[in-house]
């Protein structure tokens, strides 16, 4: 996620400037440097965190690593945006808004769907009245292929349910305006076998019931070997709102087998224009000194959701978001 | 349903032809009876049942009356085609499968989308391997308005999950190859407040665990007031396979308000081959003497599955298709 | 064409039956009244044309024949539908609307584009004013595969321009609501040499000016081994309409070879509801005295745009309608 | 488009930067110069060309300017990217590439289709054989709305056929391969009168013949009021090819007036990427001291189509090539 989000701060932005990047392994850093003209680079954050010419900083490291690494930003005063999931952990996610609140620094995090052009279409028209009092959430995000092992691991990547899910989660609060309730999750390890010995799973849904009435349905799977698949719906009262693309080039081959389209291979393919905005809307909001699109608490939220799905999916019951916050 | 499936019994059957209309507002009856070409009208069964030239009978009473009319057929040695769902509980179906099975004739339940050519050429393909192993069963359907308040009453149509969602759940076992064991549903009268005094909801989604592990989920509404909206997805390990359209005619008119199309309007433009299909292959399955393509056990079991949906609606956790059996 | 029509003359028409069929090939109509249930079968017309009880006949003849049985019919008081075109010469086609003007028959052609559901909601849609001033034609009918050796001839088929042309240069004149005056070809024998020597092409693409100014182009193919595709547009000063749909099955295959559909086969599946629909337009239009919707003169003067639209390509150069008139 | 294209010089490129800008109105490229991050404005190309650190100019000025400022350009040594069409004429052209020729520097012209992901792709399966034999080629360039009188008239802007065209007839001989013999024009003022006045039309159809028989089509308009709309076929003799897409958020409204999306509003929009595309092959090309993608003999050729095209309209025949480069 480093290496897709410094092009869109490296350029086009007229009032902030991308002047050093840090990983533990240098060289990958300074590969990316080179090809931005991104003058520094250091091995450890903490150099990058002592220069007083550094107002903000972007965190893409591990999820597990999130907080220290907000910690530290905060405690340097610099202004942070952080990929999602914010945390594994509600407390991790609160340690983390706490830090951010006591510097006094803004805290964004990652959900760029809130920022792709179709997603912000519909949210206006959703807002407008366009299809009256919305009653039903559908969303579905598939992956071409299985995260490594490594990261299918809970302890790393929090599990498929809240890695993946928790762009979903985000996106059933802000297009239903309505806080998820209750979750009740079936799921299975059903394409990958080996992802079981790590505890992760492959596919899964997840029924919400919103605080207002409306219901919910979440889809994610790691074997959408036809591509990266991302559909959301809100079904209301006097229509329905489709957000979603699939085809990636608009060539269409017609033949005796049929009539074929290519599929977007990746997130880069469908976001890179959401990636570029919410980076301006992060600098835009420092720059103005207004609150963050994304905040920390709704990115906490969206955590616990995941959570709460992910113990539906362990005690095979439906979980109340009450039973995680508390 | 029954002035939608005569004119394929009166039409286009070169070994079957359609005789006579039995309906209590026998007005009714005799105006299709009149434009069809058929010869006979009758205000009860019992006249129609009692002729001996009669060889099959087309059932497509109330839900609540199918099973008395499934005996007295069953009884005057008719074969009967049966619409859907078979009855409202399981104690009625199983007493109509032994009528039919006392009196050795064949009973065809009314799922017609399995005829549907779409379905027809999907399920050949899962069948031939073209996705792997599926894994994931995705359904929608949705009807532009609600039904009347009358039907609404579960005594009277059995509730919307058993009413609507019988298709789906009779889809899932198809398409899928494995028996669902269990369902977790969530709904609400969220769109017709009037529903709610009559004991019924208007949106509803029905997650689903199969014997095999593979999961699922049904997307029930009532309120797609856009149009008549069927989908179905399977998607396997090595693909996935989506069976649905919504527009009607192919006019498309694009102008400075964007590019519209129309939609179906309701079940009969969507599935007028089905209902063809299933009418023929019914009476095919007569006269070779062979067992219908969709027996009286499929339809219980489809009943089942809609009567486990509606007892998690009720009782807000996950049922166990065994706790209905028994 | 016979076979197509019969069954929509033989089923769901409450005021008319079909009660003989004639073909020179006995047999062939044989097995066709018997499968439909229609009581007479002979092997000439005169037979058939003899019997006081046929009010109207349907001529499904090669298209050098219509002339002939088309005044045959008119002189034994029939009333006519004849399929398209109405003939291969304008000669013919005087002496055919003679033959039925002098007999005070109703004559109407078979453009059963004209009663497609989609092509009439466009109809409407223009005429309502939808679109603003038409401006711009396009049409597109392609084939499959090529014709017969046999009927490729211009002498029997009329060549491909007028044989699959005139039904866009009919809907030309329809959607429009103003006469083509001039035409220009381009066109080649490109996929089947074997054409060449009978004198035929297989693609063409014919430019059109209209009398109001608009102008048009039609393109049509023997060569679309994808399928069966007609697609037409109406392009105005304030929008535009589409019709047209490719896909047959809503079955929709997605893998790591793309997303993947079928095509519409052929004419019968994408025009059933059409040929249906304007049988019955042409029974009402007898029974109520009427002009039927496509009159012999429509037939006509689509045929002489095919016929210009022949000599140019033959002359390589515009000819105006004026030419082939006089 | 020098403000379209800018970006993809300021941003992205490893091996060059954009170091200044020049505009006779001088205030217009020092905005756009300090919101890139450029450093060097000038109100004439004299004083740019003069540096001696420039080796590459980009030329989007009107198109009648295009010659003078190539050969000033290349007189100053500077490598050439020009906007398309190379000019109005083809001696113009021709001076063009003289010059070009004379300094030894690198001219390539702006048809940026060639570099759309979309494009790219089927030009590779067209030339894999995934449709056979290419015979037929349709060229749909629609504008929401018209140019400014000023540009309307032929001596500024070449008129309508060559000014959007050239870029169909570019695809044209890009993806047939083969060259255009022959063009036959239908075309007029039919949605904005004011246009006559200047000489201009808003509507054209123009039929093609290729060297090796392929015919072709291309469609032209100025009120496609509905969006920005640009699509192309190559039909084979396998199969067919079919590039372009038309909604622009995958945003779809589905309510009672039906199931709406957006169009793509405008070029930059539906190009952004190819524009990039071929500035990064310019770049790429001088680096490597290789021929350009697109040459200044491609741009007269596809510029002496539009002239014959053009012809053929104002004399109502057909016009070989031939006549136009003679």
């Amino acid at each position: 996620m480093g290496s897709t989000l410094a092009p869109h701060l490296a350029y086009g932005l007229a009032t902030a400037e991308l002047v050093a990047l840090a990983d533990p392994e240098r060289s990958r850093a300074a590969t990316l440097a080179q090809s931005l003209g991104v003058a520094d680079v250091y091995d450890n954050t903490e150099a990058l965190l002592a220069r007083a010419d550094i107002e903000a900083v972007v965190i893409a490291t591990p999820t597990g690593n999130h907080v220290d690494a907000i910690r530290a930003a905060a405690a340097a005063g610099k202004h942070i945006f952080s990929e999602k999931p914010l945390a594994l952990t509600l407390e991790s996610c609160d340690a983390a808004i706490a830090a951010v609140n006591a510097a006094g620094v803004t805290l964004q995090v990652g959900f760029m769907r809130r920022f792709d052009p179709s997603y912000l279409v519909a949210k206006k028209q959703i807002d407008a009245g366009a299809i009256g009092q919305p009653v039903m959430f559908k969303s579905l995000s598939r992956d071409p292929r299985r995260t490594s092992l490594e990261f299918a691991r809970r302890e790393n990547g929090g599990g498929m349910i809240l890695d993946m899910g928790v762009h979903d989660f985000d996106l059933a609060r802000w297009l239903m305006g309505s806080e998820v309730e209750r979750v009740f999750s079936e799921g299975g390890c059903l394409a990958f076998p080996e992802l079981r010995e790590v505890g992760d799973i492959d596919n899964a849904l997840i029924n919400m019931r919103f605080a207002n009435g409306a219901i919910g349905n979440v889809d994610l799977s790691r074997n959408a070997v036809y591509g990266y698949d991302i559909q959301t719906e809100v079904l209301g009262t006097e229509g329905s709102l489709r957000i979603g693309r699939l085809q990636h080039t608009s060539a269409v081959l017609l033949n005796q087998a049929g009539v074929t389209h290519d599929a977007l291979p990746y997130f880069i393919e469908r976001f890179a224009d959401a990636y570029a905005a919410e980076i301006r809307a992060f600098i835009g909001a420092i720059a103005a000194g207004q609150a963050p699109p994304v905040s920390g608490e709704d990115a906490r939220t969206a955590t616990a959701i995941g959570i709460a799905a992910t113990r539906s999916l362990d005690e095979q019951r439906p979980v109340l978001l009450s039973e995680v916050f508390h």
